[in-house]
């Protein structure tokens, strides 16, 4: 292979992978136990290593979510994957933490009106609650991460524009209540490029380290161009569904997650690692699919096929080092 | 509106409608040629400045085509927009030139094989052609302008991978030879966002004001984040299809064009104005459906819909000199 063809990998990046949670969360039907076991089975093997696998949640108002735990305990069997869990509130962080979590991630919406349809607090009241799911993890599992995703951070469905000075004051406002770190949503499709540069160069120089992922969505067709440009800005872990399952079911007219499969796609042909074998990846629709047969999949690049040519970033430094 | 969500309009760029010629060109069917004058008209009513309205080869070879002169008889109608034409060859130079367009677009493939595929002449040979038309233009009508387009410039899917150097190399002649300038083109959907940026940045510092268009496909869902990495390095010339229509047939498996209306609505949203009115350019869908009833369009702003409290640059710059 060329040397301008195999650029030197510098840098790698962290897919999390959130359609057994968000994907599973969004859509009618209730995937059962085994499928989400053999799904996840699938997903580790193709190199994910991080996902977000239940949400908990009172069972009455999420069915598909009722074998939360069942889930988390047969996700921890894969040792070197961080078992992520989303929590809404401190009685699900409760349970999330009972169940053997590495990581909790919660939303906090940065637009008002989205976090009272959400959740139903104000977003003092979701401050609070982080507090208080962060003293919680101190007492009962110290070792467990907390993260806060700040949600409709570019843009709201229900009011509109988001002030980007809110979205920061939340974020940090969330790593002061003690969370590990606090992530950007686009929660519902309007985030632009720009933008993306402008709020991620903000939080991370407000927040370092603990300036957490991007979670970008492709209702309008932008999801992997704002992943770039979170990218370029220095932002190491990106949310995404595989088949982009998924979405926000309480922003109305948002869909979309960004395709793993893409991103994936994306960054390893830009030479960026991401330790996802590609072809295993694709495999890892089959179990999705033999899960939820009525849900249409998404993603350019399984039904394009992988260039001629292809090599993955690992298998390209292979050859280097050969 | 607050500041921080209308950034100050810095940069345009020219969004080139690629669909009458390429899109057209891709399906099976014929668009009657009313219907070509109502789609380019309401192209021209939504802001398009450029449109690549025909491409002059044998009507046996290309019967969507045949009415190509009196396309752009119509186009020229219409003050103030370029009409464009691709031309494979001299004969076609010479039907193009005689119709009266204001510039002539030559695709030339960067991979031996695409190239013999696709015109039967090897790459030296159509460097000739470029001369020949170079010069047949400078006695016809000295006026108008002619492009060279490197096709295949991120990769082949007969060939493979093709050397960026060869790229460079085939862009320099095409313009030594002649043309006025000379853009990259991802035909089979290979391009990512490194090896777009290398690329253009080393066109541009080669042929600088002569380097032409980014005209990028979207076969593996990297459209846009391939333009948006084209913009920052500097290009401001972009090729796109309205409801993604169209691709390049002898390409086996390439699909996809960037679609205009997600372009666009990426361009606008990050304030870098393109003097196109979305509503507008959502409405030039319903002649060029009426034109091509069975063919599927893509576009996933339209579907989408634009974000709650939208405004275009033009607005805010109304409203900020207001």
């Amino acid at each position: 292979m060329p040397e301008n063809h195999s650029p030197k990998s510098t840098a790698s990046v962290l897919i999390s992978e959130v359609g057994p949670r968000d994907g599973l969360q969004s859509v009618q039907a209730t995937m059962p136990t085994e499928h989400k076991r053999a799904w996840i089975d699938a997903l580790v093997a193709a190199g994910i290593k991080e996902i977000e696998v239940a949400s908990f949640v009172p069972a009455r108002l999420l069915p598909q979510m009722a074998d939360a735990a069942e889930v988390v305990r047969h996700a921890l069997s894969h040792p070197g994957v961080c078992v992520m869990a989303l929590v809404p509130n401190l009685k699900g962080a409760e349970a999330a933490l009972r169940s053997g979590v590495h990581k909790l991630t919660m939303p906090v919406s940065a637009s008002e009106a989205h976090s009272l349809a959400n959740v139903r607090k104000t977003r003092e009241q979701m401050i609070e609650e982080v507090r208080a799911i962060a003293r919680m993890r101190n007492e009962l599992a110290p070792h467990v991460k907390v993260e806060a995703g700040i949600s409709t951070a570019f843009g709201c469905t229900l009011q509109g524009q988001v002030n980007e000075d809110d979205v920061i004051w939340l974020a940090e406002e969330c790593v002061k209540a003690g969370a590990d770190e606090s992530g950007l949503s686009d929660t519902t499709g309007m985030a632009n490029p720009a933008q993306v540069k402008r709020l991620f160069t903000r939080l991370r120089a407000s927040l370092g380290e603990q300036a957490g992922a991007a979670h970008m969505h492709n209702t309008r067709g932008l999801g992997l161009a704002n992943c770039l440009a979170a990218y370029e800005v220095g932002v190491r872990t990106f949310d995404a569904s595989l088949g982009g399952l998924g979405g926000c079911p309480y922003a109305p007219g948002a869909s979309g997650n960004v395709v793993t499969e893409d991103l994936v796609f994306m960054f390893e042909a830009m030479g960026v690692e991401t330790g996802i074998d590609l072809e295993r990846l694709f495999a890892a629709r089959q179990p999705l699919s033999a899960g939820l047969p009525k849900e249409p999949l998404y993603g350019m690049t399984p039904e394009a096929g992988l260039p001629k040519g292809w090599q993955s970033t690992h298998k390209r430094q292979q050859v280097r080092q050969a």
